[in-house]
């Protein structure tokens, strides 16, 4: 693009009008598609991309190409570059881009669905379960740190409508979204998290219930009521469980029956490693 | 815009280089809020509007602030011009496209929530609740038409479940829509669309409730189990009843409480009146 | 679940209390993941799907399970039942579907995202390009057909306001969908619906520019300024010169860059082979 | 509900299996109409309200209707207690929610649609232009304060290639939104920050252009060319010049039309008053 004197410095290294910085800029909705090895076999995700870092208040723009170039460099499977998770590919990303734009924090959003192989709970059938997840990684202040999102649908069985009306209740699906920011390289995995909100709910759901699974997921919503509030409580309870530090994000969402709104409730939380190794809730 | 011989004919008049006629050129997405008045009453809707009109095989383009201003021009609630309804709202609108621009088919389709108020079923208190609702004027072969819709959320309790498990069943939220199509001078009112609705679910819902009303409406869904089929054809059996001629489409979507999908009926019917003076369902 | 002499008939099977039949039932939103083997090359495909039969009048309701298990016995990858595509994977899942559940007409859509592997117009660079994709199967009448549309992201530059502006016009994203219903072994790719849609824009879009790229494609939006009419009649031309039966939807959406609101233009073909065995467009 | 000895304590009020506080609890999505009477003229806003509470360790869950009813104790425009904006509104349903369920922190946010008449830019044609806007109050450490947020549909010119094509140059919409968290008291209009977003696009829109208008906005954007960065700079730079203390955040988000992903510019600041009365940012 330089051809010349007028133009020795792109548009984008110039000075701008307003000389503030800015505390993030970049690209938002790029889709592609991610492979990711793990124990020996290929995982490909349609993914959600979004890319962003902070601009000094004397540059006019960043070079956003930049930006795409270090996600196709790393999301292409190279031999000998095997990333195990969506996260290390993250990581990785963040570093092809030290090496082509300068940044003082930056943050790489994927989200994508897993899809993972279960049985009905009583005719053991398969059958397969999908659940949004979002992992982003982010660079500041010369830290990596990664924040694994869930979102799991289940369901809930309303305590006080079940001991009102004598053992007859409203139910309804539920969402439930479970984030954990925490060190990049903690032991942490998408697994886990959906295993907890699997757990949270009156009942977890399952994509093929024959007659049988029907009968047990339903008698399993009525000796488990729960109020958005309990679900919520419930995935903290399991998340301090895990013993892990980092902040820690947590929503139900409950599509009422018997209302045209939803009932939600929402956590956030600071766990902090003390002295003796456990875990203080700030 | 015509300021010499060069351009003595606006771009969208001329020949276009593929010469197909288009079945519908026009807007999308104009936001705008809408003033009816009825029974003494003024009414205020925030909308979103569509308007679309064919275009020839011999023009190049429409002119589309044309389209916009026969909108501006209707929406102002002029003295001695009062609209009792977006339907002849939407009428007068294309009414006023015809001084305009040429069309031989046009469409517009003003999409709303109406809130009405109600009450509680016991406790009688006052609630408001919502209502998405479409309102589509269609000019076609010299004759205008409209179409009505509504979305109504309820609920379904599962017969099949309720049977199996013994007394207890999932619940969940459910959407109905009804569209009715039918001539522009029929008798036919938003809240008839949504009386059916709202008596097609298992039970109704309410945006206020208190324990007795909680504990009746619950009550009442275990009193009347239904599949998302028994919605659509309860929904089209009171359709029916209404004694009147045009095209209905029903769609019953069930949030499962089970599954992470959703579980859909949909039928669609021509009805026409017989010589007796009843209505055949073809 | 046939458990005794009092449910001996499930509860699905037996007689509704309105007998009207019903067009489509089933499940939609179900999400999973599919995987199609072409050309030796194995793609992974996180999907949506829904999936949905006709319910005749005496049968209260259908065996959802039934759906889901015919879709998951389906995209199982085993030995000697590689699928090649969307849409033969599609037609497997309906013809599984006829060993377990009674139906006269029923469909399958499959809506997902491919990303191709493409270079940069002038710096030659890899690029990879996503497109969304539905492959839609449907039984009626004892005959298979598909319905594969893609929908492509282009842009338009306005000739009205090039031509008034004097060589300045204004600009903006454009979104072409194009959907052919045809034959089910019609040779048909979305390959070649994506190259159409690509083709019929002021010019196509990139996830990665360079300078010179940026400054190729804005040369060519000058150089071929289209109207969203423009658009969807390139397409309809494109279309046509391929020499298939079948019906096609085209619609055009500019995200004005000078409005809030969009233009659109849809066109609606019925394509015949005459006798001569050129396409009549009815 | 408290019929006897055995429930004496309703179920929301007992203590909780896992006894932890939660950070907000309450409905989302909750839609209806509000009347607001601004200089002797009454506005009518169809709206969408969350409405949160926190909720204590010992308590199982909070009494979801006592918030809808605080809404329709307020909603409803009664003699004597007019209210003359969205945030007075907000403020007062607040009010009311002390009297009827106990909380340490609350925040209702009221999502809805502004539609302002304009004229266009040379014919001074009226039209009608829509602003999203978002009124959230917030109580907090015995602390009301407001919220207020629009987003502005504008476009952006891209400089860089501008220069680089001589005189030709991408355009595109871009959407800007505009928060600022301030005193409850603080004089902030939404009509003050629609003004300022329209003011840092390369052009404003409008629903209706004439010829001799989209000339004029044309030029406007070709003598006005921005990246998204200095949209966001531009918009915090009016911000300033507000001279009020607050919390503000802007993000730029342009819908590329030579990219299928988005480009995006977000700023956050915390302005502070000094003692000489001018603002600090922080």
């Amino acid at each position: 693009m330089a051809r010349g004197n007028a133009r020795t410095v792109p548009t984008q290294d110039r000075a701008p009008t307003v000389q503030q910085s800015i505390n993030k800029v970049g690209i938002e909705g790029l889709r592609t598609s991610i492979k990711v090895m793990r124990d020996g076999e290929l995982f490909t995700y349609l993914s959600k991309i979004d890319i962003l870092v902070d601009l000094s208040e004397n540059k006019k723009g960043i070079h956003m190409s930049r930006l795409v170039e270090s996600i196709n460099e790393s999301i292409t499977l190279k031999a000998g570059r095997t990333k195990t998770s969506l996260e290390t590919l993250g990581a990785e990303v963040l570093m092809e881009l030290t090496r082509r734009h300068p940044f003082k924090s930056a943050e790489i959003t994927i989200s994508t669905t897993l899809v993972l192989e279960r049985s009905t709970p009583i005719s053991k059938r398969p059958t397969y379960e999908s659940y949004d997840v979002v992992a982003k990684v982010t660079w500041s202040e010369n830290t990596l740190r990664k924040y694994l999102e869930t979102s799991v649908i289940g369901n809930t069985l309303c305590p006080h409508s079940l001991e009102v009306t004598g053992g007859k209740a409203h139910i309804q699906r539920c969402e439930l979204k479970l984030g954990f920011d925490v060190k990049i390289d903690e032991d942490l995995l998408f697994e886990k998290l959906i295993e907890i909100c699997e757990l949270s709910f009156s009942s977890p759901t399952f994509t093929v219930l024959k007659t049988v699974d029907e009968a047990h997921l339903v008698e399993q919503m009525f000796a488990n009521p729960m109020f958005v509030e309990d679900v919520s409580r419930h995935c903290l309870d399991r998340v301090l469980g895990l013993g892990i530090e980092g902040s820690v994000l947590i929503k139900a969402t409950s599509f009422e029956s018997i209302h045209k709104h939803d009932a939600v409730a929402e956590i956030r939380r600071h766990l902090k490693k003390n002295k003796s190794g456990s875990i203080d809730v700030l």
